[in-house]
């Protein structure tokens, strides 16, 4: 199976414009890959689009669709092979290999994910934490000595870095980016609730724990409207 | 300005079908009220759909049909009123008033949510912790004190619980939302990395915090097919 879609190489011209995988779909190339892990680890050997398109609460057209992206995996009537689509799934996402990450604040959230079962069983690694507040910098915290924030950039670089994790408060989040940038790091992730800006060729993504919250309200303050689980 | 669609009272009995509210757009709209509170905080008065789209990294017709689902609420060249369409904006998500959360599950996640800003920021006040842990039991955390779990569906159901948040193992993370359900908690975001249930009428809502990891995973691998930020 050929990772990238014919039509790239045939228009590579258009490359920046035609084909960019929207979020939407990135998301759910996730979900599909947790799915069948979950039911390889049960034994199952086929699944059908029906199926994984059920556990995800979406359509068998959709996710025929968002696998077509990539490549023709299954074939009609006979389902997909779980190892093979897990394992395809796995290569296109950057899976089922090791990233190493880098937290910057070990507050509450950073804390929370230095011990999140769910980045090290998708072999993202925090093996480096750090902070500016001298009573945390030298402390360990779930096996993780603290490093100072101070020298961010230098280490960063030395130690390689694929994957920063950002939990610091709001008004430190765009300079933690920077020295992060300026230590080569090209793969963001922000928790800091503030929108932060990266020069191009940086991969900037958001996480806001909230938003899942406030889709709640919307959908208890407007039942008829929200789609129901 | 009418929070309910003219077309859902026209085509009522097509209700369930066609007024649901796509996930990506309850989503966008809770960054715009984001945008606009930020905004708002800065002392400007109105703002274009354009700086609105910008400032959330999608197209201004994008923004104009989001908020068209509603009603009308800028007028063509003048852009809209930051309150005003905040205020609306707010109504519509169930945001601006309090909302009472329990949170199940009093580990690293759990006291990550319990200082969490961005809930008490948008009126998510988790009033309630428990856990099944023996130690954790009548302890204090960020000034909530931890309840058992054993009689979670019973005080749930007493103090009138509007949203509570899951943030157990996974393995029990099915038997908290039957006990939630009985006691009338009719929204659920839950942290465990695992699918769960609910009857007709309960919203449940899943927090993955490594997808978007596994997004910047996928960007590193793909750089031409990722978008950059």
């Amino acid at each position: 199976m050929n990772q990238l879609p014919i039509r790239r190489r045939r228009h590579a011209r258009f490359r920046a414009v035609t084909n960019h995988i929207s979020d939407s779909t990135v998301h759910r190339l996730s979900k599909y890959y947790r799915t069948l892990s979950m039911v390889q680890s049960k034994g199952v050997k086929t699944i059908s689009s029906d199926s994984l398109a059920l556990q995800n609460g979406v359509t068998a057209a959709q996710v025929r669709k968002d696998l077509s992206c990539f490549g023709a995996f299954g074939r009609r009537g006979l389902g997909y092979s779980v190892a093979d689509l897990k394992k395809n799934i796995g290569k296109i996402m950057g899976l089922g290999r090791t990233w190493k990450v880098a937290l910057v604040g070990v507050g509450n959230v950073g804390r929370a994910l230095l011990d999140y079962d769910q980045f090290r069983l998708q072999g993202f690694q925090i093996t480096l934490a750090f902070d500016a507040d001298p009573t945390k910098i030298g402390r360990d915290f779930h096996g993780i000595t603290v490093r100072d924030a101070a020298n961010l950039a230098d280490e960063v670089n030395r130690e390689a870095v694929d994957i920063a994790v950002i939990a610091v408060p709001s008004d430190y989040a765009q300079a933690t980016v920077d020295k992060l940038v300026a230590g080569g790091v090209r793969a963001i992730l922000n928790f800091a609730p503030i929108n932060i800006t990266a020069p191009n060729g940086v991969f900037v993504r958001h996480e806001n724990m909230a938003i899942e919250i406030e889709a709640l309200a919307f959908a208890l303050t407007n039942p008829d409207l929200a789609k129901g689980d």
